[in-house]
């Protein structure tokens, strides 16, 4: 009889700590700060910052065989990014831009001049020259890294993100900003669109993708698929809300469209020409 | 015989292949993008910015138990960094400064109100008020994470920076800035002393430690200790150019030094209270 009690209790003891380990479990999945992807042993990555425009530019690199490429570099900081491509050693494959952007102007050209053999790239449906037109399903290659090209329009109709499924990160332009998104009142915005195409294209990636955004006003410099999802205060609504709340920002004119697009369709080289 | 060649010619291919992965392997380690050491899985780390006073604050955290710290936060964006805190479903235990900063108010006594339960930490040798008092050679635990306090005297005599072995990060405070380095000319600043802290206590490091400072003013946001030792302007000299430098800077009167001594001597409720 004792030894039937006793076998008794240990039976619920283990019941028991089955329970609480589940439950920590659950807790631990429900919770914000989940874990990362590491990033490979051979990827390298570099956050740079415009203040002036408040531009973030990526820089990426394939540590062995020293390929490299740039994600939105700003033409009044080119010759920084080109100093350190040449301090790091790296072969600088490609200049990227996330979309024709209204509020700065693009890198790229000057980056061109700078480091040699470097190649513009752009999303065909931009409108914008470069020396490659990607689309949607293209990946991009540096040494044995790929980015994929997603369709995320709304804020221009070329607007794309570039995903490193490998490392979890994307990079996600003007669509979805931290706790924000790109304006849908100039260009070819429309908010219906913005809102689908980051409900389809970057909150169904894995709630622990690193969001590297083409802007911060905040300084904040990275956030989540699952912060976004839970807390951005525009994205996180209905389609209905979202698009009520676009449509009443009543922002001012942006005060570099006039002076940024005509040198963004060429590349940035129309103020170094 | 021709049995013999075959052997011989096969012996002479397989030390050539050799040859040519040693000299790869050397090639690799010479270059300046190497390998780095990946974090942990359960090591949250979040850089944040004040576009201000160009300040980094950084937010760390154990993914698992949810402890959490902060470095060197800014008055003026305490109640973002709260929110973010509160979102990530943070503990913050402790709200760190490197140093007595004479550029900006610290963040850590509002932070103190705004998170209950978070401590004001500094160096004993900084001479101004906090909760708790590091020293060098202590550890600041937080999950199963450590940072070790180590001196770095130079700009002040309580300068401090913290290393998370683990990861491979250092956090350099003013000691040592991307290129750059903290000023020497007012407080105890002293260039030999600042010399020496970063040789002894940073350059000491693996060539492949991350290093987050204090501050950055051109949008860069972490180096390495392998870029800084070839490539710092000033501290790759030997130490009497490097105090000919320093000594030659001909700078400003810091603009907020005034304002934030007197701030941060009772880390930073000066201004709240």
């Amino acid at each position: 009889m004792i030894r039937a009690v006793l076998r008794y209790r240990e039976h619920l003891s283990k019941f028991h700590s089955e329970i609480n380990g589940n439950c920590e479990k659950l807790l631990f999945l429900r919770t914000m700060v989940t874990e990362t992807t590491s990033f490979s042993p051979n990827f390298f990555f570099r956050q740079l910052f415009d203040r002036e425009s408040c531009t973030y530019t990526y820089l990426l690199a394939d540590v062995q065989s020293k390929e490299a490429l740039i994600i939105d570099p700003v033409i009044e900081l080119a010759e920084r990014d080109a100093q350190l491509v040449k301090d790091l050693e790296l072969t600088l494959k490609y200049a990227v831009n996330t979309h024709m952007h209204a509020d700065h102007i693009t890198g790229t050209g000057l980056l061109k001049k700078l480091v040699p053999g470097c190649k513009s790239v752009i999303s065909k449906s931009s409108g914008a020259q470069a020396d490659v037109y990607v689309q949607p399903g293209d990946e991009i290659s540096f040494g044995s890294h790929q980015l994929e090209v997603r369709p995320t329009p709304g804020h221009t109709n070329g607007c794309v993100s570039y995903i490193l499924h490998k490392q979890g990160i994307a990079f996600t332009g003007d669509a979805l900003l931290i706790r924000g998104c790109g304006r849908t009142d100039f260009q070819e915005g429309d908010p219906k669109t913005l809102y689908n195409s980051v409900h389809t294209q970057i909150f169904s990636l894995p709630d622990n993708f690193l969001l590297y955004p083409a802007h911060d006003y905040k300084g904040q410099t990275v956030t989540t698929v699952a912060e976004e999802k839970k807390y951005n205060p525009r994205l996180s609504k209905s389609i209905e809300e979202f698009v009520k709340i676009m449509e009443n920002l009543n922002l001012a004119y942006p005060k570099m469209i006039d002076k940024a697009l005509p040198a963004n369709k060429v590349c940035g080289l129309h103020e170094v020409n």
